[in-house]
């Protein structure tokens, strides 16, 4: 066992297993308290809410609440270890709702592979929260549950394993296009990996102006070609050529982007991409190739990976927190491409307007305490202008707000 | 509106919606916190999980965590008010796990009626939870589904309505009964309501020594006979009697038992009881009866309630604490009766062996701290003598523990 895993078990471990608990936020001291909380005075707010639904966010944690929910069939790079085996993982992403963005979270695993019986499941759930953060769901079922929940619920839903990461390689590589002196409609896309992250993440790029012909994707098995048997998402992306292998198509790349794992990068790839390469080794905790070695053959390249140890780290956690604090404050009724968008272009923005902005330097980092209010003011305006959300209720003060909070939480 | 209804309603709006909130209990200020919290850390306590289940009481928080789970459709005295109007119940129930026992909780409501479904998506949410309290679900349906439950899951699921006022109107009723110098296996019961609690009560009160041929229910529509068409529960109550109203049942009764609603009971019914009547009136907040008004035509009755304002708060706050505080500390697979009668002895024993045991103090007051010491490791040991918890977990200090978290919780 390595040194982090040590760690990591000590840390779960110490004082009360896990770690998150539940906190009391208003006085329970007296009998007129509990009077108050429990019964008989609970039965006013009751009588409220079913009079008029929306005092659910007046007068429960509703608002300020997200699920965070899985069955556990993706679970980090671990693949189908089930619901229970993914909970520590559920839980730390509670904690970084809370940390980065003052959210409260509920992790529910849920033991269910059937997509149906998932959506069913979820869907019932709806009323305990007030949006809805699916992690750790294979692909390709998870495209059909998010899509099924989406039409379902009138709450934010999320499967952030697609979008988060999308939302973040789009930042960075919005920057390092612009920084190589490139454009987004002509640049040659190499993709490793045809899961969750890669097609979310190509599908923003295409939104951000990248052309679908000069995308291609590797699977395990190679290239996604025509000649191949291919259904659903992957048929989507299978291009018409005669390559077959992943450095076939290297020739002449200008990006890659790596959501696969460890190994299928050669530094001999990386020299037949053009000039001032662009590298997003995203596979965690092992990229496709370390950044060292990519270094090694091209020194002037930009290198991202998922990895805090190494510069750019793209993370998630740059946006979720952001855009159900954004959706939560707004009123929103779902996370829609604008307030996707949004977010992309406030975190390339917050990054290229720093002093630091350079080819190690294309995303801001993950404790930088202006994210919150930075970033989610952007999300909301986003989302009242996409007509999702009402204006109202994030005008005016709502930066300041969001500043008072970050200094609150970091 | 009344000033409680005003006060609830301003409570509940206060500073932050609700009453609850999520709290991180570990560091998370540095980027190696976030390491050990989240990716790549977190996936050392995942795989120990996926070796050995049983790991995920150690490195996550489901040992402490109980989920308080409704489909809105029997909330208080409103009725089938739906999932969402029943949240604020639910997350009262939530802060009094917390305040009275340490235990956290999540509140989940589901958007289910039917039964079967209901069943499938509580089971399904199996790993996320060390136990389950169910909640505001509506009779016959509750019988069904906690049931159900019980068979397919292995982890404690108790449903409060029923077994939580069971206990305490069992453990108030037992020291009633020996006050006024009765013989339970003799006493003559009334039950007015025939829902969940009432089934619940007269079935713990059985297993107590009460006698079924003893025992006259009613329901709206009057005395449980064999000449009606009754089926269910109800069913099984149903006496051999030409007795058709209340009124004509109580002639000559011991106990009244109120689990219905007010203006049932008169005080003409208090005067055909025996001398020294035991009248538990106890729908909420207004009940059968009101106690000065028992007074006035019974000066010798003992008189319980639900309500806060009177002597002998009938509460299951008495309770369900620290039955699952128990559950969870002693690893059991379930709440079974062992448990129960434990909790029923152990409360009337507390009133009993106080100085201020009278027929104004029959069962210990909500907020007396030594509750939580005092009931709880006779639960345990009920628990693990029955076969269904480990010794090991709850010997020794383990009432010294009790003591220090009950001093830190009020």
């Amino acid at each position: 066992m390595t040194t982090i895993e040590q760690k990591a078990l000590a840390y779960h471990r110490a004082g009360s297993a896990g770690k998150i608990a539940i906190e009391i936020t208003k006085s329970v001291s007296t009998q007129e308290d509990l009077a108050l909380a429990y019964s008989p005075g609970v039965a006013a707010p009751c009588v409220e809410i079913k009079r008029d639904p929306t005092k659910a966010y007046e007068y429960t944690a509703k608002g300020n609440l997200v699920g965070v929910i899985t069955n556990g069939s993706a679970v980090l790079g671990l693949g189908n270890i089930g619901a229970l085996a993914g909970k520590p993982v559920m839980e730390g992403k509670v904690v970084l709702f809370k940390k980065f963005a003052g959210i409260d979270a509920f992790d529910i695993e849920i033991d269910e592979s059937d997509p149906d019986k998932l959506v069913d499941i979820i869907a019932a759930l709806h009323p305990t929260f007030g949006g809805i953060n699916l992690e750790d769901i294979k692909a390709p079922e998870c495209f059909y549950i998010e899509r099924k929940l989406r039409e379902r619920l009138s709450i934010p839903v999320f499967h952030d394993d697609q979008h988060g990461t999308a939302i973040v390689v789009g930042a960075g590589m919005l920057n390092a296009i612009e920084m190589t002196g490139r454009d987004i409609a002509t640049v040659k896309i190499v993709c490793s990996g045809a899961g969750a992250a890669a097609v979310a993440c190509l599908e923003l790029l295409v939104d951000l102006g990248a052309q679908r012909h000069n995308i291609f994707v590797c699977d395990s098995k190679g290239v996604l070609t025509t000649a191949r048997n291919l259904d659903g998402e992957k048929a989507a992306w299978a291009q018409d050529t005669t390559a077959t292998t992943l450095s076939e198509v290297m020739e002449g790349a200008d990006v890659f982007l790596g959501v696969s794992g460890p190994g299928v990068l050669s530094q001999a790839d990386i020299q037949r991409m053009k000039a001032h390469p662009i590298v997003f080794t995203l596979a965690n905790p092992e990229p496709e190739l370390r950044p060292e070695l990519v270094r090694e053959v091209a020194p002037d390249a930009i290198i991202a990976t998922g990895r805090s140890d190494y510069p750019n780290q793209i993370n998630n956690a740059l946006c979720f927190p952001y855009l159900f604090r954004a959706a939560l404050d707004s009123g929103a009724s779902t996370i829609n491409q604008e307030m996707k968008r949004a977010c992309v272009v406030a975190l390339a923005d917050m990054a290229r307007s720093d002093a630091r902005f350079s080819k190690d330097y294309i995303v801001p980092g993950l404790l930088d305490p202006r994210l919150l209010s930075g970033v989610t003011p952007k999300i909301a305006t986003a989302a009242w202008r996409s007509g999702v959300a009402r204006k109202e209720l994030v005008e005016l003060e709502y930066a300041d707000d969001l500043k008072d909070l970050a200094e609150s939480l970091l």
